[in-house]
């Protein structure tokens, strides 16, 4: 069974890996790094590009911190006071064009003790990879989700239904009645109680996600980033990336979960963008691009059929 | 007893009142008007003004909605399914120029009726006026605050204390450790048993508030709205706007539960700005008006000694 040293090595190899991958792309600009460390134990390694040729705003984290379990997560779970500890590489991009997606990619590993005798220690993995197009394209969407998909059936053929489906009720905008973007994988708690595989096939799993997310972004980089816009497309984006601070901000759990127990604030909200708009109740022009966009924000699109 | 009938009349009165004072203070953008009804149950007035010289986008509401109270609420009040009924006033401002302040106000007030025998029939009144300046000038704060002590001291010489400690409480930005600018005055759940004051008195004391808006408003205005300002000023004030932001989507309790009962979006979300930013980090240079406003930005000052 891979070790807790052995996952978070990998995770900061991969954030490396990936932070390279991304700079060679981007070919502009490369990633700041801010090491930190956490008082009540652990820390991580938040890496920051802005202002790059294809990436306006991104931060790729990397993190192992632990210590006594914040109450609010030991008392969800129905658990005694706890020992924790969790590591996790964790990405938002947000590109300078408009044609280019957000990109948000996370992976986890998450341990909990009980500090008493009965207790039994657990142990899961979490993550996925999600987009979030300013403009949708279905045939992009297809491939997004059959790159996943690809992903998912290495270890399950069940995986990619699965996860896909729990991405479209997570990334959901509910006072907007709008998904987030086309959705993708999301999972959590994945162990070898909950599933039919060992450890070890889980811990791969969750590394075949993250080497994937370099594959995936090199396909909208090269196909978008140099694509010509105009102002009209760039004022859609911010306001799109308005939805996206509203998600993030009012209902992803790990962001809300992280600002109430005291997480740290400049990595959790590097995934905010450098800048957003809002407009008082913005209609579409009828059979515009970002209408048929708007109609396209919707769960249960089977867009592997487009691929 | 002032009546529903007299109170919903006064508060859209008050709206009309407003807003043309705005428009005149503003000299070159009008209130567009958008009349909506809720299906539950009643409806509202929103009024949207953009791109003026003073207000670059500001919200003035009314609504009076009724109908069955939602679950949120008759359970966080201990309530068996209840009839409920809401009016009220609500200003956000943000203005063009960042030495000016971002303003809100709200002024409500609330009735609800259990459906059942023993069922008692309360209501309440609630609101506030509180300002976030890009820049903290103190004696601007000072006299903001003297002038909501003289609207509170008509009515009661110990609410001024009361209400802008209960600002200073929630006006807080608990992720960042700073208060979202320097508060105000904050009350709710005011009724003739809370209070040492009938139900009319109590009436005149919201209406007092509300009607010291303009006042308020046109001392910055005429300081403020034609200040010279540059790049950097702006870039900070898109920063504040971003914390605005994260005030009111992630800590505010009127807009989550508004969000979360399936209010009307849009009329909740006018409280955002046009546009806000992100950076990374951000720390101000040494001694700047940035890091002097920082520093400010913090609860218990005694404002009224610099007034």
């Amino acid at each position: 069974m891979t070790s807790r040293d052995e996952i978070e090595k990998r995770f900061k190899a991969l954030q490396q890996k990936i932070c390279n991958a991304l700079e060679q792309m981007d070919g502009k600009s490369t990633f700041l790094s801010d090491n930190w460390t956490r008082e009540a134990g652990g820390g991580g390694l938040t890496r920051v590009l802005t202002d790059g040729r294809v990436i306006e705003k991104g931060g790729v984290n990397f993190s192992a911190v632990h210590g006594i379990a914040p109450k609010k997560i030991t008392e969800a779970l129905g658990l005694s006071e706890s020992d924790f500890y969790a590591t996790g590489v964790s990405i938002v991009l947000h590109p300078q064009n408009p044609w280019m997606p957000i990109i948000h990619m996370n992976i986890r590993y998450f341990e909990m003790e009980p500090n008493n005798e009965k207790g039994e220690k657990t142990y899961w993995f979490g993550g996925g990879i999600d987009l979030t197009p300013h403009y949708v394209d279905p045939a992009d969407a297809g491939f997004f989700h059959q790159s996943l998909k690809g992903v998912c059936d290495k270890t399950d053929p069940a995986y990619y239904q699965r996860f896909k489906k729990w991405a479209d009720d997570y990334f959901y905008i509910k006072h907007r009645q709008e998904t987030r973007g086309i959705g993708g994988i999301f999972f959590d708690r994945l162990n070898d109680k909950s599933e039919s595989h060992s450890f070890d096939e889980l811990w791969d799993f969750v590394v075949n996600v993250g080497e994937q997310f370099i594959p995936i972004y090199r396909h909208y980089v090269e196909k978008y980033a140099e694509k010509a816009f105009d102002d009209s497309h760039k004022q859609w984006q911010l306001l799109r990336r308005g939805r996206y601070v509203e998600f993030n901000l009012v209902w992803d759990k790990g962001t809300k979960f992280g600002l109430d127990t005291e997480g740290r604030t400049e990595s959790i909200l590097m995934s905010l963008p450098k800048n957003a708009s809002w407009t008082y109740d913005y209609q579409p022009m009828e059979n515009s691009a970002e209408e048929k966009t708007l109609n396209l924000l919707k769960k249960d699109i089977n867009w592997i059929s487009y691929a």
